[in-house]
């Protein structure tokens, strides 16, 4: 079945532009979808900030991101720009949510067209039961099977895809570890200057500030400059550099990760992935190939040594065979298929029900089953 | 032309139940709108909290008011609030919305059926840009003539409306100036302060916490028991007797009043009020007969000595005559019959088009026209 033609509305985030020019992981996948779709034959059009870029078409409410004029209101610009695509929904054969759950409610005042809503993370308990209420409105895909709430039902998962082709692949291991992401401690920051430190290689870290707090009392006392690097923010050609570069990405998170474009970026460059062996990490690497899953700061030290050892030719062909654009595309093109034919969800099962009323801590991809031990801050 | 019969939905604010306890202007009217319509034989459903009480029919998504419970996401009640209409939007005859801007951005997802907005005021520039992005979609009612954006059509002024009966009505002057309200300072607090001071008449004063800092460095040093008293919130029983025994209600309010529930609750009781002379005041009292409309502190000290001489009857009548529910009802009546004969708005005219684009702040009921003398906190 070609869905050649079809059209498509695409609702993407507006933290930022489409695709973002440096951190912007759900723009930056909203572009993916996009641009994977058009080339495709579909008739896309992608919602998202004025100056964004897309082959397809563009419907843009919000000049910039918000996160790029501080005078922008975020609560009006995002609704308005939710509603103009609800303005518009008849003109379209399906809308591909990537905006997380407020589009749903949205989408309550009208059955048509089909909905497809990617979820990319539950930023946090309450916003579940936003979910619940509207799940009779949209289907869902995961971005990996472990971030999955047992009260939704899911079309499948799509993996996030990158274009192995925007990263340079290299096939020596680097004398460096990388730290790509946000300060934030669910990120793991400090756990990767732990890990350095306990293995004597150098550590490059390039983030976006987030908890300020955090970063002035776990992160800054570190950084030397020398062993322990705080390189700031780096945009593609840059964080292309680090990446290559690298002996390995250090992912040590202290939640579930959801998915983790860092990793397949990094895997893109020949790079393994030192991660923490919960959430999506078992599922993107493949331990002891492409990386290692670890269950706490004492085993991913262990394994610094054999990190060199590692085919980084493996990492790249993991990427190429499961996290390509055209990958990521063929799984949303079976996930449309089945909203187009089915229109909307079917009802709760009984177990979905039952995990409805749950509280959300029991959750596999809540924020409990971290090991105290990561939680632990480096002293 | 009746309305009998006709299927109406008021959306009203959920920050308290309805009607509110204590403090809530905003669900008090929609309360009053909907005992009023139902009276006169609308069939009409009510969404407010599931505390909340009403002879219509309520529909509730949030078991409380999100004031009551801080366990509750704001963001995600009030998305669910406002889409729990929507999603049923089909089975009303007209939408009257009494929950601000964000309603219009659901709207936009249906043409049906009519909607009337009552702006119960602009809580931020940022806020007119979404009315303005809606308002091909809904009508507009005003609460005064003076809080009216020159940028948007309106059917009419639907001044609020009580039931004086709920007011004791005393014919004697008390011999204290009453303050109600929030601690914040454009409700001018610290002026009443300072115009109690000034002229050696006892002040109460009962309010909801807002702005902490101000109440910490410009309310709480004045306080004293005895001149100067601070009662803390009141709630119905405890608000009529306090605005009952007193001597004028003081309103000098920093920026222009939209409204003002509590100066017609006051007058219903035969208290007179000193209030600043702008936006809303000197349409709802009558300068010299029920109350004054001061233009400044000075000014509003010189009247002081002769407020014990007004007519506290002819407080209580203006009241009876204005600011009833059935005189409410009744401009809610005439806007309603607008709305279903028309359905949609027009298109902006050339000249609210130009204020469209016009700075907020030249706006009659933006920040700007207060007088500076009015603003000095008191020493």
């Amino acid at each position: 079945m070609s869905l050649a033609g079809l059209r498509l509305a695409i609702l993407g985030s507006i933290s930022w532009p489409t695709p973002p020019p440096g951190y912007g992981p759900w723009e930056q996948i909203a572009y993916n979808i996009a641009e994977g779709m058009h080339a495709r034959g579909l008739d896309v059009t992608l919602f998202a900030t004025g100056n964004s870029h897309t082959h397809a078409k563009l419907a843009a409410t919000v000049p910039v991101g918000l996160n790029e004029d501080p005078a922008l209101n975020d609560e009006v610009s995002t609704s308005l720009h939710i509603a103009s695509l609800f303005e518009r929904a008849g003109n379209f054969d399906l809308i591909h949510n990537n905006f997380d759950w407020k589009p749903l409610t949205y989408a309550l005042a009208t059955t048509a067209p089909p909905m497809l809503t990617t979820i990319h993370g539950f930023s946090s308990p309450p916003i579940l039961g936003a979910y619940y209420r509207c799940a009779q409105r949209s289907f869902f895909c995961s971005i990996s099977d472990a971030d999955r709430d047992p009260g939704l039902a899911y079309l499948g998962t799509a993996y996030n895809g990158i274009d192995p082709e925007e990263f340079t692949f290299v096939d020596q291991p680097g004398d460096y570890l990388v730290f790509l992401g946000r300060w934030h401690p669910e990120k793991g920051a400090h756990l990767a200057i732990e890990i350095a430190k306990r293995s004597g290689v150098r550590l490059k870290m390039a983030a976006i500030p987030q908890d300020e707090r955090y970063y002035k009392e776990a992160i800054a006392p570190h950084i030397d400059g020398d062993q322990i690097q705080d390189i700031g923010p780096v945009q593609r050609e840059a964080r292309d550099e680090l990446l290559r570069g690298a002996l390995a990405l250090v992912h040590m998170t202290t939640r579930p990760e959801r998915f983790g474009l860092t990793l397949i970026e990094a895997m893109a460059c020949g790079t393994p992935v030192l991660g923490a062996n919960m959430g999506s990490v078992p599922e993107i690497i493949i331990d002891g190939i492409t990386g290692f899953a670890c269950n706490d700061v004492a085993e991913a030290v262990a394994r610094v040594p054999h990190l060199a050892a590692l085919d980084r030719r493996a990492c790249r062909e993991r990427v190429e065979r499961e996290f390509t654009i055209e990958r990521m595309i063929d799984r949303y093109l079976a996930a449309y298929e089945l909203a187009l034919e089915h229109k909307l969800p079917p009802p709760p099962t009984a177990e979905e029900s039952r995990w409805r009323k749950h509280d959300w801590w029991d959750r596999p991809m809540a924020f409990t089953d971290i090991p105290e031990r990561a939680r632990s801050l480096p002293t």
